[in-house]
């Protein structure tokens, strides 16, 4: 659900960015668990001072992004609001066999990401084309045992996986990807709405990825750290080599 | 998509009352085509200043509505939002000779709706039970030619029935079931919200329904009119025998 002022503001967003991004964002999750989106419902509450043009550039960027899958929309609704409020609701379908979890990982599993992080704030979140492609060609080449897509910041979504799984990490400042956009190291490890692919693989399952670190795709993926014991805790390794405890901090919604 | 201040206000529905809403009016919906609701998505917009016990009472109606149907929750969103907003998408099945679409009217079939209408604004609308059984009933004994659940009013709702067929339609003012809480005839035909079932079928199938005019879910059905063709438009003839023309009048969302 993307809400006006929350999630975008009008003055730095066009219509079909904003509808860009609802669906965007949507196929991203499936993306994530392995998964083809199918089917799509929309609803939005507008405001009744927004024009029937500006709601059907909305819906254009719906639709284009719509097209990144093989997506029908199906249904929704549409109601009065007093903030713009899209909520895409998409139904995937994955074979059972490719299926992936936040809870798989295991100690010794390398840790991935696509991409760089960071700074997607400036533009990349309203524009980003979520990582479809490249998840059904890691689940349909691989043995993926645990993957998300980094909403709301590395830190917070690696968090995510080691809670579900129960293990601990250890990843690598010097190994983590930061893009030109981010403000510092901080943004790549703190900043939301990257959607990259975060996801973890054996060792020796991972030997084939360092042969080719750019993925059939295109897109480059980097090993960052390592899956530990829980024991062990969440730990970042600075560049100069002390460790620190990482905290499960992002972007957080409450 | 229920939005405070537009569907509901917090001062006139308890949390559990707005959950159950959210729900039931999806299931109806599904109800209407014939279908059984299925898998269920939730967003939810809440207020920051909204404690978690209110919301978990929501949470309580949403799933009470929930067992009315065989109902799984697999999915969805919290964010922060202005205003309380709560988007239910629901995914149903039906078997393809069951399926009712409103497009299915004829000249010549007989128009019922199920219950009375009107007022539902005064209470029936936060805690009334959707039509499933009803219509699960009927679709598993009767050829339906077409249905809709009455959420904008039955003026409204009927006129989307002969719009989609391409019919009209006379209905009588004395064959209305008017409810105990419309303040008048014009509420029974123009109230939003009722949830009623409102279907056609042939006078020949219509037969059956004659000799029991209580369907076999307790539910009484009433006849209130008949299909005709197009060129002879939508008409109401009152109690003293005049016909009206009828405008789509009900309860518009813009």
């Amino acid at each position: 659900m993307l809400v006006e002022d929350v999630h975008f503001r009008m003055r730095e967003a066009t219509a079909f960015q904003i509808g860009w991004k609802a669906m965007a964002r949507n196929i991203s999750d499936i993306a994530a668990m392995g998964g083809v989106p199918r089917y799509a419902l929309i609803s939005m509450g507008a405001r009744p001072d927004l024009e029937v043009p500006f709601l059907d550039r909305i819906f254009n960027g719906i639709n284009s992004a719509a097209e990144i899958g093989e997506i029908n929309i199906v249904g929704g609704d549409t109601v009065i609001a007093g903030k713009l409020t899209i909520d895409v609701s998409l139904i995937g379908e994955v074979e059972k066999e490719r299926l992936v979890l936040r809870s798989g990982a295991r100690k010794g599993d390398l840790i991935f990401v696509t991409g760089a992080l960071g700074g997607s704030m400036k533009g990349k979140h309203l524009s980003f084309v979520p990582r479809l492609k490249e998840a059904r060609w890691l689940v349909s080449r691989f043995k993926i045992n645990s993957m998300i897509d980094i909403s709301d910041g590395l830190s917070l979504d690696l968090w995510r996986i080691l809670d579900a799984s129960g293990t601990g990490a250890r990843i690598y400042e010097d190994l983590i990807p930061v893009s030109k956009e981010a403000r510092s190291f901080a943004g790549a490890l703190r900043d939301g709405e990257d959607f990259e692919l975060l996801f973890t693989i054996t060792a020796n399952e991972a030997k084939r990825f360092f042969k080719s670190p750019v993925i059939g795709t295109g897109t480059p993926i980097t090993c960052i750290g390592e899956i530990t014991a829980r024991s062990e805790g969440y730990n970042l390794i600075r560049a100069n080599g002390k460790a620190e405890k990482l905290k499960p901090e992002g972007y957080l919604h409450f």
